[in-house]
């Protein structure tokens, strides 16, 4: 074991679960007697010496971690430039993970940052230092390459299908209703809209679902929504916030532009609630826009236990990765069966993840353009099972509060 | 008991439990023997003869109906003429009453709804009818006089606490943050904004709470919220949808009329992007605006246990009122103690209720005007507690689904 150090950080948008991975990363790490440290914020931390010793961490405090949202050791967005441009920073780090004996490297995040992961352990690699690099996945939006599903994905599809089976049942109850429009987090990929079919799959939920993968036609749009409201005297849409127009040009984008003179380019609403008054001018329906917002991505008090368990296990598997002399991957998972539902970890090479994002597939996304498919119920459901043991005090769930006391050294 | 039918409907904007309610007329009445109908859409359904009869729905959907939010027997927002000057819709009423032996009529709704009720209540004893007619309160607000709180506020507060909890732990994650401007319902009383300080009384939540209670001034609003955002590198501030400047005029008004010429007075965000906007234009400091929209009043997967057990007593309450022969009363919770937490239930006259509204007292209101007392927290704390065990299929909440069958009579 020669007493190598383990570093761990935590980088992009929280999810309701990246801190359930860090909880399997650090009990898998005290299991094997590892000692483990964390760079506050990301690489961004780490480039400054922000690191803190999780021995000074109650054992309470790190139990209640599995169930906190958000990244408790902080997050940063920091890219790193290409090592063989610039070395600068990589040299800091190595000083550092000298110092320190860090020989094992634990990086949690999406997209971005698995390429800084990688970035890292490509360097460690050829300046001949000794450093096992694992990547964890994390993202709400589903799209990392090489994996079935992502931890916080499946919390955030919980949170969105109950959400919008509530808003479902709400905005039913008038005999004259309106069109409610949910917008949904996902730039580029449909899986977190898509999970709101969940709703109407087992309930009552959207009318219509648009996804970023088909391209927008607001005339269609609008008759569509139209046509519900006619039957059902309300319609409930879910869109992508990520939703485009036949030449890639974001819908939302058609707001900002629209206001931008008047009001400096300033925030003023994304695409729900432009297209909600839209279809008012169209159709001279009563409308509603609702988003919701960072909720998606923090409700941890409606996390999926499967997702939950996953997230630990992802933490879990990284450490028992690093520790076996592997480096320069991430976690992965691999779907075995829908039902029984049943999912094996493996390592995928983190510079196979970093470049490019996972859409929906075609077999997914129903013909009409604004639906989901049967196949993509049997995906997503049983990544939504299971509710989360909170501990509730006060009326409000217990989350941890950590010291993240920065070290000297 | 003559067999004397007993006629229920909802009415207004829904919440989480006042189906929860509805399930304690329902029970109670079968209890007592007592024939139970229900209109549909409130006055608007009755009016028209949409009336159901309990008896066609099925045991199971009863007990689900419990824990199921908005107004599972729809909702309407119609007013009734004085009686005196129009007699005609209370004609049709009595009508049907006769017709369907109804001489017990319960309806469950906020303030309007309890003016209805009140009304009905006067012309069924002028015209010689006997009728017994008991109000149940229902409103996330917690602005009806002559009660402590209403049911459905409890339910609204621990959502709104919750989701201010983690909102601020996923807003804290940058070192560089932001500005955080979250919106919450209530446009005349700061309850529910209110609410969003128990998640700073017990964990983390806003640093700054502006209720309507209190003139807003927005030049000190900036410099409170850049205070707080130079000490912490993020801002979190709980602004309710009704505040207003000294003058009297809502701020969400001002957002309206900048917009008004451009885009023709259709919806475009309320008060909380407005701030946003500002804020960021005056401090240059990055922001976001947050809207918990609907959420609040339908987030039944977060229902306080308190809130529905004594939404269900309140139904119960009434069903006992009206076959006691009691009439034209609004049940009504007094406040015994706040540790131990107990409330006994009573009765108020409804034309008590029915005029004015509930402001928040100064006594809850902190001195700086942008933050909410001792006294506050230790009120409201009782009416989050507990959580309701919801059943999950799939993933998901269920809910109830009711036949609604319109009877011919």
């Amino acid at each position: 074991m020669k007493n190598y150090a383990l570093l761990y950080a935590q980088s992009g948008g929280p999810t309701s679960v990246i801190n359930a991975s860090a909880y399997g990363v650090i009990t898998e790490a005290k299991k094997r007697g590892i000692k483990t440290y964390v760079a506050l914020n990301g690489i961004e931390g780490l480039l400054k010496g922000s690191i803190s010793d999780i021995d000074n961490e109650s054992d309470q405090e790190i139990e209640k971690l599995r169930y906190t949202p958000a990244s408790a050791f902080g997050s940063c967005r920091v890219k790193l430039p290409i090592h063989t441009q610039d070395k600068t920073q990589y040299e800091k780090i190595l000083e550092i993970f000298k110092k320190l004996n860090i020989h094992y490297f634990v990086y949690n995040g999406g997209n971005d940052s698995m390429n800084t992961c990688s970035k890292i352990a490509d360097f460690m690699q050829e300046s001949g230092y000794e450093c096992y690099v694992c990547g964890v996945p994390k993202t709400i939006d589903n799209d990392l390459l090489c994996t079935d599903h992502c931890p916080g994905y499946g919390s955030a599809a919980k949170f969105i299908a109950t959400a919008c089976s509530e808003i479902a049942l709400d905005t039913n109850v008038y005999a004259h209703g309106r069109i409610t429009v949910v917008e949904i987090m996902g730039r580029d990929a449909g899986w977190l809209t898509a999970s709101s079919a969940l709703a109407s799959a087992y309930g009552t939920g959207p009318d219509l679902i648009y996804l970023p993968e088909r391209p927008f036609d607001i005339e269609d749009f609008c008759v569509k929504c139209k046509n519900v409201y006619m039957k059902k005297h309300s319609c409930l849409v879910a869109v992508s916030e990520g939703i485009r127009d036949v030449n890639g040009k974001y819908i939302c984008s058609y707001a900002t532009e629209e206001k931008k003179d008047m009001f400096n380019n300033t925030q003023l609403g994304g695409v729900g609630i432009y297209l909600a008054n839209l279809l008012t001018q169209k159709t001279g329906i009563k409308t509603r826009a609702i988003e919701l917002s960072l909720m998606q991505r923090c409700a941890a008090h409606i996390a999926s236990l499967t997702d939950n368990e996953e997230a630990v296990l992802a933490g879990r598997k990284a450490v028992e990765a690093v520790s076996d002399g592997i480096t320069n991957k991430m976690v992965t998972f691999k779907r075995e069966s829908n039902s029984p539902y049943k999912m094996t970890c493996s390592l995928s090479p983190l510079c196979d993840v970093a470049h490019g994002t996972q859409s929906m597939p075609d077999e997914f996304i129903g013909k009409d353009c604004c639906s989901v498919t049967d196949k993509f119920i049997a995906y997503a459901t049983p990544l939504i099972m299971g509710e989360v043991n909170i501990k509730y005090e006060n009326g409000l769930p217990v989350f941890a509060s950590l010291k993240n006391k920065i070290i000297t050294f």
